[in-house]
C-alpha cells in the first residue's frame, strides 16, 4: 500500500507519528524518521525537501538535537509533520523519502544520558513485598506512599527493540543460610518486567528542583521498556544498596518514541491518593498526568499478561518533580521507567516473578511450562492507547530474544 | 618560576603529568593541559607545535578522545609529554605553551558515561553497620567479603573541584517511628565521603565480561571523588532499592586524572582476604591492584581525617570485574568510585557520618563544633602516593563550598 493511504484506523496513522532512527540497505547514515502506518518518512530529507527550517532538527542522525529544542518547538514540529503527511500537495515530493518499515534497520532512536528506574505500581510493589517477605505484616515498605521509590540504572546497556540479550552470569546463592557460599553462573531466574520509559528532552539547572507543573515542558515523550532482571542475583546483591548486577546488563525501549502530544486523549487521573502527600508532589489541583496505554506482553507470541498502565500510583509528572528535587539537574536524553506495570487481576501483572509467584506457579504456554525465562524465548511488549475520535494510538514494540551467555 | 624549573621533589614534578582541561581569560576554548608543577601546558598547542601525531588526541577540549585511545597510546603519549617537558631542546618551543595554574580556569576533564559507587572499605561497611544497625550481631551484610557492593548513581550531576554545592532538600523522618509522615526541607544531615574515583578508556562489548587482568587496558587513571551524601534523605529513602536522591545531587572529582602509569611505584597489594572468593574475582594470582594513596579530608583548611586508602578490601581491578561480570559493557568515560575510604583508627575515617558517629560525638574544629557539614563549609580532599625514588606523586584535590538552598 503506498505510504499515504494509511488504513483508517491504523494505530501509527497521521494522529500519532512517533520518531525513531533509522538506516537502511543503500545507505547506513542514520537518519531521523517518522513513521506513518507501515512505512517511515526520513524526516530530515523532507524537511530539505520542503525548504523546513526544522531541518536543522531533523536532518540529525540521533532525536537529541530534537529533543534539546523544548515544548513550544516539538509542537511546532510536529504540526509541519502533520501538514506534511496529510497535505495533498505534498505527496509528490514526499512519496520518494518514505522507506517501508520492513526494509529499514531501527537504532536506538537517542543517546541515554543518565537512567532512573522507579517502582511506581502499587500492585506490583504489594506483590514483591509479598513474596519477598512472606512474614511481614505490610508488603509495603513505609516510605512507599510517601515518594516514588527510584534508583538509577546503566544507562549504557540500554538497547533498542530487536536487540538479543544475552543470558547474564554472577553470583547467586542455592539456600538462604547466611553462611554459605554464593555460586557462580548464568542466571537460572531471568525475567522481565514491562514499563513505561519517559524520554527527558529540555535540559535544567544543577540546584534548581523541576516543579510538577513543568512536567511536559521537560519530558518529550514516551516509549515501551523491558527491564530485563536476573532475580537470583538481584536477590543476593541488592541489600543494602539497591539492584546492581541483576539489572545492568541490558533494558530494552521501543524503536519509537510517541510524543506526548499523541497521547493528549489518553490523560487519565491516578488511583485516588491513600496519604497526604508532600507539596511537591500533591498533584490534586494539576492536570492529570496519568495515561490509560493497554499493555501486552507475549512469550513467542503467546500473549501472556496485559497490564494496564492506568493503574500507577505515581505518575511520571510525580517522578520527574521528586527525581529534581534535591536539586539533581536534567540532561537530554534522560530516561525514566515508571516501573514494573501491574494491575489487580493475577493476568495483569508485568513480571514473570508475580506471573508465576517467583516459579511456584508456571505459566502453561503452547511450547510448554515457564517459571523464568529459557534460551531462545522472544519477548514482546506492544501497546496502545486511545486516541482522538476513538482511533487507537499504537506505541512501538519493545522485542527481545534471549540467548545464551 | 619559570615553567621548566619544578622544584625537586615538587608532587607535580615530571614524573606525575596529570591531565586536565582548561580555558583561560584569553580564550575560552576548552584544551587539553597537562600539569607540571604550578603550570599548565597546554597539550594540544604543544603537540601541533612540535608536529607531534597525537595532536589529534590532544588538540581537543575534552579527555574523552585520548581516553578512547587504549593503554598503548595512553603509555606512547606519557612518553612524548615527558620527553617534551625534560629535553632542553623543547623548551623554547614550549615555553609560552605554559600557563600559571592560577591563572587558568579548570574543567571537567571528560564527559561521564555511566557512574557506579562501590563500599570497598571494611572498616566503613562496619562502622555504618553498626551505627545503622546497632543491635546487630555481624556488621557486616552476609555478602560483602563475597562481592563489592556497588550501585549506579548520576552522571548528569558529577562536577568539577571547585564548584558549589546547593544544599539538597528532600524528605526526611524526624522520629523513626513507621506510622509518622515525613517532612520536607534541606538536609541538616550533609556528609562527605572521601573516594577515589577511577576513569574508563577503552570500551568494552556488550555481553563479555572483562577479566581481572584486564583492568590496565581499560582503567586510564585516577581522582579523587566526594561523594556527598544527605544521610537523612539517604535513610529515608533507601530501602528497599538504595541510595538515590541522598547521592545524586552532586558527585565532585579533581580536574586533574593522575594516569595509572604515574602510579607504578604505589601499588600495593590489597589486606589479606578472609573469604575465598570466585574465581572471577580471585586476584591472589594478579599484580597488585591497591594503591597507596595517603588522603587528607580538610574542612575550612582544618584536617579532620587521614583515610589510607592502601586499606580498601577490594580493588579497582575487582571492582571492573564485577562491574562487568553480567555482560555490561563499558563506555569511554566511565566513572567509578571506590566507596569511602576509613581506615582502622578514628582519625582515619572517610566520613563525618563516622567522624561524628552519626553526629554524637562532634569534631571541634578552630571555628566551632561540626556534626555535620554547615552553609559556607568549604571541604578540601587531597592526596599523594609514593614515586619514583621516593618522590611524591600528587593527586589534585578535590574541594567544595556548601551553599543555601
Amino acid at each position: 500500500m503506498p505510504p499515504f493511504e494509511v488504513p483508517e484506523g491504523d494505530p501509527f496513522g497521521p494522529h500519532n507519528l512517533p520518531y525513531g532512527v533509522f538506516s537502511t540497505s543503500g545507505s547506513t547514515q542514520r537518519r531521523v524518521g517518522v513513521r506513518l502506518g507501515d512505512h517511515v518518512l526520513d524526516a530530515g530529507a523532507a524537511a530539505l525537501a520542503l525548504g523546513s527550517p526544522y531541518a536543522t532538527l531533523l536532518a540529525r542522525p540521533t532525536l537529541n538535537p530534537l529533543l534539546a529544542a523544548g515544548r513550544t518547538t516539538w509542537s511546532d514540529v510536529r504540526r509541519a509533520l502533520t501538514a506534511w503527511v496529510t497535505v495533498p500537495a505534498h505527496r509528490e515530493v514526499l512519496e520518494p523519502l518514505f522507506h517501508p518499515l520492513a526494509a529499514v534497520t531501527l537504532h536506538l532512536p537517542f543517546e541515554v544520558a543518565d537512567y532512573v528506574d522507579f517502582y511506581a505500581s502499587e500492585n506490583h510493589a504489594r506483590n514483591a513485598g509479598r513474596i519477598f517477605r512472606p512474614d511481614a505484616a505490610e508488603p509495603l515498605t513505609p516510605n512507599w506512599k510517601h515518594l516514588p521509590i527510584g534508583y538509577h540504572g546503566r544507562a549504557g546497556t540500554v538497547v533498542v527493540s530487536g536487540t538479543d540479550v544475552v543470558r547474564p552470569s554472577g553470583q547467586r546463592k542455592t539456600s538462604p543460610g547466611p553462611a554459605e557460599a554464593p555460586v557462580f553462573g548464568p542466571s537460572v531466574r531471568l525475567d522481565i518486567e514491562a514499563e513505561v520509559g519517559f524520554v527527558v528532552g529540555a535540559p535544567s539547572e544543577q540546584g534548581r528542583p523541576v516543579p510538577l507543573g513543568d512536567y511536559r515542558e521537560h519530558v518529550f515523550g514516551l516509549t515501551l521498556l523491558n527491564d530485563w532482571s536476573a532475580r537470583d542475583i538481584q536477590a543476593w546483591e541488592y541489600v543494602p544498596l539497591g539492584p546492581f548486577l541483576g539489572k545492568s546488563f541490558a533494558t530494552s525501549v521501543s524503536a519509537w518514541i510517541t510524543p506526548l502530544d499523541a497521547l493528549e486523549d489518553a490523560r487519565v487521573a491516578p488511583p485516588a491518593r491513600t496519604h497526604p502527600l508532600l507539596p511537591y508532589l500533591d498533584d490534586t489541583a494539576e492536570e492529570p498526568a496519568g495515561y490509560d496505554l493497554r499493555m501486552s506482553i507475549a512469550i513467542n507470541g503467546h500473549v501472556v499478561s496485559e497490564p494496564p498502565f492506568s493503574t500507577m500510583y505515581w505518575t511520571a509528572a510525580q517522578q520527574l518533580a521528586h527525581l529534581t528535587v534535591n536539586g539533581a539537574s536534567l540532561r537530554t536524553g534522560d530516561l525514566y521507567g515508571s516501573g514494573t506495570v501491574s494491575g489487580t487481576e493475577p493476568a495483569q501483572r508485568g513480571s514473570l516473578l508475580e506471573l508465576t509467584w517467583n516459579g511456584q506457579d508456571p505459566l502453561e504456554l503452547p511450547d510448554g511450562k515457564r517459571t523464568y525465562l529459557e534460551d531462545g524465548d522472544v519477548v514482546t511488549m506492544s501497546a496502545w492507547a486511545p486516541g482522538p475520535g476513538g482511533v487507537r494510538v499504537g506505541l512501538g514494540d519493545v522485542s527481545g530474544r534471549i540467548v545464551a551467555g
